[in-house]
């Protein structure tokens, strides 16, 4: 594409490095920017970059947080004896969308992925060990999706914490297997966090 | 969805605003954004608006420039007697993408919908006439999309330009190539053949 502006040819480069957007939708989005009213370019740009620059992880559970622990983490509301680990926000986004859990979580940042160089190291596994013995958690709930990696994330976690004397549970199977656990549908997930079956089990 | 952040909430908020992109995309985005480095973000928001408050509309063609008059519109080596007229920017790429017209452009920005709203006085096409009578200019050629609008904007132009002594063509409708015969539409194979053209001069 040879674009008729040095700035709208920058532009574009930078929207299309992300993730599943390609040149063309990001000449579509560019050129709809510049229809639009300056002040909608302005708020969206600010908001990415206070998204960026002010956000935190949750120094409790790691999750993104506004605050240095987040509000599920300091809610007296919570069940405090169960904790779900999730690879990422996307997944507390749809476990706390079915209404059916009220424990808190731990946040990943990413699963264990050998094929992609993920190794435990790459991701918060050790912060997550740590946590442990914690007298007032006695439920780990692994709440990966059912894919390889997944499933080689719970096998690796359930082998460290075996020496912690914890029930270790995993999400019912009802999510189809290679599915992604945040596109689940509400009922199905609700389901399978109720009916969690002991890892090992399933 | 509940976020964990006000911060995430808002851009994700903003980050919809964009057309084709909802929730689940923005915030696929938005933990993009997060996973990456600061400056990621910083140069992408920079581009939007630098994007947005540095072009321009060219005051000749009204396509979208970095400078007063467009680098088309100041070229000595483009055809002065043909004026391509085209609904958006998308389409003088395109065609600019085909390296066969070397004449100059008019940009729209938008064609006339009806259904939409959208009339003659929301596009430029006042703008465009008022270009007339140009002595320079020999041929309008109309490159509208074959959809109900894009033939609609193409007659009213037409009718509008017919006071003036201009050659008034449009782009060739047909079978795409590479397409299958079996595969067009009724009314664009009919037209095909109503307008065929002499074997060996395409």
């Amino acid at each position: 594409l040879q674009f008729p502006s040095k700035l709208i040819e920058h532009a574009v480069s930078e929207i299309s490095r992300l993730p599943g957007i390609g040149k063309k939708t990001a000449l579509r989005l560019a050129l709809h920017l510049l229809k639009q009213e300056e002040k909608t370019t302005v708020s969206l740009a600010d908001a990415l970059i206070e998204l960026r620059t002010k956000t935190v992880f949750c120094k409790q559970c790691n999750n993104i947080s506004d605050t240095e622990i987040c509000q599920i983490c300091t809610s007296f509301n919570r069940d405090q004896s169960l904790i779900c680990v999730v690879e990422d926000t996307r997944d507390v986004l749809a476990l706390e969308n079915t209404g059916q859990y009220n424990g808190k979580y731990f946040v990943l940042g990413g699963i264990i992925s050998p094929i992609n160089g993920i190794g435990p190291n790459e991701i918060k596994v050790e912060a997550f060990i740590r946590k442990f013995p914690n007298h007032e958690i006695k439920e780990v709930i692994l709440a990966l999706s059912p894919t390889m990696d997944g499933d080689t994330t719970a096998f690796y976690l359930s082998k460290k914490l075996k020496q912690f004397n914890l029930k270790i549970t995993t999400i019912a199977r009802g999510i189809p297997i290679g599915g992604e656990l945040e596109y689940a549908d509400e009922i199905t997930l609700g389901r399978s966090i109720q009916q969690r079956i002991k890892y090992g089990e399933d």
